[in-house]
């Protein structure tokens, strides 16, 4: 039985040497089932687990890599599995496992195993998700896609596209543009690494951008949020674009909104100007009881003006600022 | 009457030089109320105006400032306003003008005029629809603001902590720190200008941040983002950080986000476990009818397992990563 260690921490892109295959014991005995891997799958996460940066996850170099698998099981203790059962589980990178009945799944019938690792797997449930709770694509709408090719992105696009929206791909490269015309079917599709790129977003979202699925992080994100509708919803999944950096990008980072599953909501109180009569009758008594205190800093007379709107500016303000009249 | 001008375009912080105050014509005739102005409203609003940068409004050299003001109504057109009433509208800056009557309101009895710019006007109405539409505090939750002096940032944390929750100002400098406590009732706050800033926020969330009302950007954004709890709530609302700055700052900005009223939402595909047969029930069924497709980039055989990967992260592949073993 063979198996992929992890040999020292990547240093930026990783390379093979960063790895090792190695002879490891053939998985004996213990409960569960024990499976024949067929196909090991590669996530772009599991970089980010590399650097101890992942969700609930770490390791370390001479461990085996984790990852998803699918195979054939040899052998079982359980009823519920049999030997040539297709199986999906977090085998690790390694040719044989034993593994927890509870920790493997069938796969459905009927379409190729390996699907169990993309679109009818873990990828493919959260592209589901995504489009469901995040994106909610409606007829018409301009949905943008990074990484289109991916599982992930490949599923929210032709959902989206199923739902009525007008799809748009950020890809690297004119070969992966064009398969994700041909092949998924989506409207258009720009490539991130086109001098123009921003422009041609432009072009490609001629009504603006009503819903975005990033994968990627980093400059693709800031072109799609130049580019968001009024209400535009954005899916903050990945962030392919900083995992093989040491340092993370300067400006506020948007790993921790990830991990936290936080929503970021745009506030502008124009549209909530039809509100006032209620905010007015909930707070006024609470001013004139003494309970919603305020703080004030007023200058006087109209010619302080400027230096008070400076002394604002500088944050030297204590609470409210006005000038009297 | 006098009027405060912008003379010039401010360059970084804005100085007094920027204005110039000057006579202009007294507001004579025309229809509306004619309106004594007594209180000018300064926000910082005006300064992402100046540079216009802001949602919907732009201003050039030679322009009365824009601003809302309060006063008392001096001549009226219209049998709902009459002389000596108190009224709120944006009068710019200026001590005497004429505005129609479907753009000033009347002014709530028994609370200082004042208060109609500040906690119980656009500032009140901002914190009152954040509070209410995005923080969604709850008892016993811990609720983080920016600004906490300011009539948003007071106004948000009195209304959080009216619904139980703790809340914890971050602001600049002790002097205003110890006012969010003393005056407003905050149960903590933390100076963004002192040395340990992000280990201060730290100690003073021990159970994380539940929901963050954002007044300025930068790092004070940044810091906040790494103590969300999980499910934790962000209003965006404002970017003081980077009014004064004529370089937007490196890294996806939010300004974009504010203007679209945009949400933004970390998504982990980790809580969906459980929806995994829903999702099969929907797409094994379009995978099978060649409906939804996918692409794959199988590598053959162990030992090419980190080459692929390597590739993988290279953004090579064509599609989902697999190793065929």
């Amino acid at each position: 039985m063979r198996a992929v260690v992890l040999k020292r921490f990547p240093d930026g892109i990783p390379c093979s040497d960063d790895f090792a295959v190695v002879a490891a014991p053939a998985a004996t005995g213990g409960d569960g089932v024990r499976v024949r891997v067929r196909f090991l799958s590669l996530d772009p996460y599991l970089r980010s687990v590399m650097s101890g940066r992942h969700v609930g996850h770490s390791m370390a170099p001479g461990d085996i890599v984790p990852g998803g698998g699918v195979g054939e099981v040899v052998e079982s203790t359980s009823l519920d599995f049999a030997p040539g059962d297709w199986v999906q589980g977090e085998f690790g990178w390694r040719e044989d496992a034993i593994i927890p009945v509870g920790q493997v799944r069938k796969l459905p019938s009927g379409v190729a195993p390996s699907t169990a690792l993309g679109v009818l797997g873990m990828p493919g449930l959260t592209a589901y998700a995504g489009v469901n709770d995040i994106l909610q694509p409606g007829a018409g709408q301009t949905i943008v896609v990074s990484a289109p090719l991916g599982p992930v992105g490949s599923t929210v696009g032709q959902l989206a596209k199923r739902a009525g929206a007008r799809v748009v791909g950020i890809a690297g490269g004119a070969r992966k543009c064009e398969l994700a015309l041909s092949v998924l079917g989506f409207d258009d599709c720009i490539d991130y690494r086109s001098e123009d790129f921003v422009a041609a977003l432009h072009r490609a979202c001629p009504n603006r951008i009503d819903a975005y699925f990033d994968n990627v992080g980093g400059r693709v994100l800031e072109a799609a949020l130049g580019h968001l509708n009024l209400h535009a919803r954005v899916a903050l999944c990945g962030l392919i674009d900083q995992y093989n950096k040491a340092e993370r990008p300067p400006g506020p980072n948007l790993g921790p909104v990830i991990a936290a599953r936080a929503t970021l909501t745009g506030l502008v109180v124009y549209d909530h100007f039809h509100r006032l009569p209620a905010m007015l009758d909930e707070l006024v008594p609470l001013v004139k009881a003494g309970e919603l205190k305020y703080l004030e800093d007023i200058a006087q007379g109209i010619e302080s003006t400027p230096a008070a709107f400076a002394r604002l500016m500088r944050g030297e303000n204590i609470g409210k600022a006005l000038v009297a009249l």
